[in-house]
């Protein structure tokens, strides 16, 4: 939809056309990662099983590896009694059978040996005489060990292709002796600030109606939540052609490309303008239906002669409160799937009841950001320039498109800032 | 309360009581950190204002600068009439004070001029003749503008003590020039691995009986979740003596120390031996009522003689699995005390149906893998031995102490790995 406010057209999207529309082609490519460096990197393909695990059967028990036929009928009135001929070490293959009549010795972990098919705990047993037990409950086949291959069969899928590596993935990687995953290169990210406001944040002595780039170093900690290595590409002017000029640069050596724009018309109109003049074919949205976070532009630039994939572009508002909001929303699954990844992982939350009335227009969505305490989610209201409203919050309550607003007592789902 | 178990003794604690109860004195130092690198990081001490934020009245809206007055009663059947005598150019100090009558152009973001005490959007304005406006709307004093302190007043606590920095943590801490954070140290966390047949898991061929080190990596990435800096010990035999000297060797460059023990009793009862040989007063618990991971040791080590605060040690079950439950459980708690962090972290989360009943024991705490799906939580049942349970699941759920079990189509919390 197009529609004019104040000054400017807009080519109005709601977030979940944004969401479900904006999906770039680009992809990094692979790279070998050790495994000490894996965590949450997205895997480039699935990986298998090279071998059965753990590789042989395990005893799950300390106890007696045993034939379970042996056990059969045993009891307290009724012992077993077994002659143990041997005793197996950790980490050793076992150098004794298991006969009929005979037990060895097992420590939890040990192999099994051959002709055992169970391990009976040491709980149910004693040492009648030196060399001989007696048993007290019948073991089933199979009980007290691990199969050669209960954890993974050779061939079995240990990690689907675009899975975020959790910390257990690398153990099972681990066991497994794939010691080097091949993953997607983390997105380069490289973040602009515009507006001839913005200074440094090192900057100790501000002008009057200088602000420091507040945005900028947020922006950064966001995309490497989402996966990806921000780089900041500095503060650009409200000049016309200094933006374009940064962005030429910035391309062959940028994933994706974030700016946040100065707060006013026209530097947003300068942010359109650059992108526009960076190639084919390029802007998808300007004007996000969100609040905070209207001015927001989607597009991509450089796409290639050879159709080869663009870099997406992330065009933010000015204030830094509606630039992490929208960067939250809509930029973070930008750079997961830029970078491959399947699925955004689960977000804390929290169900509480809402405090007070909200009001909403229908056809945007509302970011509200709220305190949490006892259930109840209070709204902190506030203007968007304020970044206070932000660290205050526990987290944000969304009032989706469709609603006219939320009554006091509605129970809402509140994602937690962590 | 001490319970003879197989062949061992257990001062076994509740879960609830380990968290309450085993409260290790000693905190990482702080250290400077630059805000680029300071997210997640905790604060060592509180981090205040040094001057007012944003520092000056800014405009939030693309308008005039008016005396409030100059606007009451006009509307678009009678609108007011006002001089403009100039406009404030982004990033300077206005050179021009707003008199009655008269109004000056401002962008968003800009400094309010002198006189000035509302902005009034452009919207509700009308340029009639070249140098005057027409204003159909009445503007209260103090609308369209932040005042010069409204984000922060001078001295106002930006940052509490041990808070762990939030992406918009950041963003305030850059708005207030504070480019470098008082941080405690990442508290440095030595993972041993013991067991004769553990091997690194860069061994490509095993031999029968032997098994990779699965453990490690994995405690590695949730060091690194809970803040701390992990370093590989590296695998340690059940040998005696050669546990005592690894960890004696460690203590001096260790916050923390992990050893994930071999899975049989007697490598359990060497590392709690070990343990006790370091020095005074040493061990907490041995053995925690949770299932799996009851053969869990709390201690600990090295206290001086100045009664400088030791340094703690968390002894794992062998199983990979029961060893992973355990240190999310108890252990990243213990990372994030000694690194300062005042409270951890909210964790993904969802209710779920139960699929089907639940046993459990009273007294002890059971944590059950789930996958999720549509609501419903199923659990996946499985040897503790078994990490494809671990990486097979979506979360875990909780039974706790108190219930016997829980009854199918129970509406459980399950938290969710990410």
């Amino acid at each position: 939809m197009t529609e004019r406010v104040g000054r400017e057209f807009f080519t109005t999207r709601t977030v979940a056309e944004a969401l479900a529309g904006f999906r770039p082609a680009r992809r990094t490519p692979a790279e070998p990662v050790p495994l000490a460096q894996a965590l949450r990197r997205v895997a480039a393909g699935r990986v298998t099983a090279p071998h059965p695990l753990p590789g042989f059967a395990r005893s799950t028990v300390d106890g007696y590896a045993v034939r379970a036929a042996d056990t059969y009928g045993t009891s307290d009135g009724l012992p077993g009694y077994l002659d143990v001929t041997g005793a197996v070490l950790m980490g050793t293959q076992p150098d004794v059978t298991v006969r009929p009549g005979t037990a060895v010795a097992m420590p939890t972990g040990g192999a099994l040996p051959p002709g055992a098919d169970a391990v009976v705990m040491i709980e149910y047993t004693a040492e009648v005489m030196p060399g001989t037990i007696e048993v007290v409950r019948p073991v089933a086949p199979g009980e007290g060990i691990v199969r050669a291959d209960e954890d993974a069969a050779p061939g079995q899928i240990l990690i689907p292709n675009g899975k975020a590596l959790r910390p257990h993935d690398l153990a099972m990687l681990a066991a497994a002796g794939i010691t080097t995953v091949s993953c997607h290169a983390r997105p380069r990210v490289t973040i602009f600030s515009t507006g001839d406001e913005v200074v440094p944040p090192d900057t100790q002595a501000l002008q009057p109606g200088q602000v420091r780039d507040a945005t900028a170093s947020a922006l950064a900690a966001l995309v490497a939540d989402a996966g990806g290595a921000p780089a900041l590409g500095g503060i650009v002017s409200d000049d016309p052609g200094a933006l374009e000029t940064a962005l030429r640069e910035a391309l062959p050596a940028s994933d994706v490309i974030v700016i946040s724009a100065g707060s006013s018309v026209g530097a947003r109109d300068e942010t359109a303008n650059a992108v526009a003049r960076l190639g084919p074919p390029s802007i998808w949205c300007h004007g996000l239906a969100i609040k905070p976070g209207k001015p927001t532009l989607l597009a991509e630039c450089g796409i290639g002669d050879d159709g080869a994939p663009g870099v997406p572009v992330i065009g933010l508002p000015g204030n830094p409160r509606s630039a992490l909001v929208v960067f939250r929303l809509v930029g973070m699954p930008v750079v997961r799937l830029v970078g491959g990844c399947a699925s955004a992982p689960p977000e804390p939350s929290t169900r509480a009841r809402l405090a007070r009335d909200l009001a909403s227009a229908t056809g945007r969505l509302d970011v509200v950001q709220v305190k949490v305490s006892d259930g109840v989610a209070t709204p902190i209201f506030g203007l968007s320039a304020l970044l206070s409203v932000l660290t205050e919050a526990d987290g944000y309550l969304i009032v989706p498109e469709e609603a006219t607003g939320l009554d006091a007592g509605t129970e809402v789902d509140v994602v937690l800032y962590a």
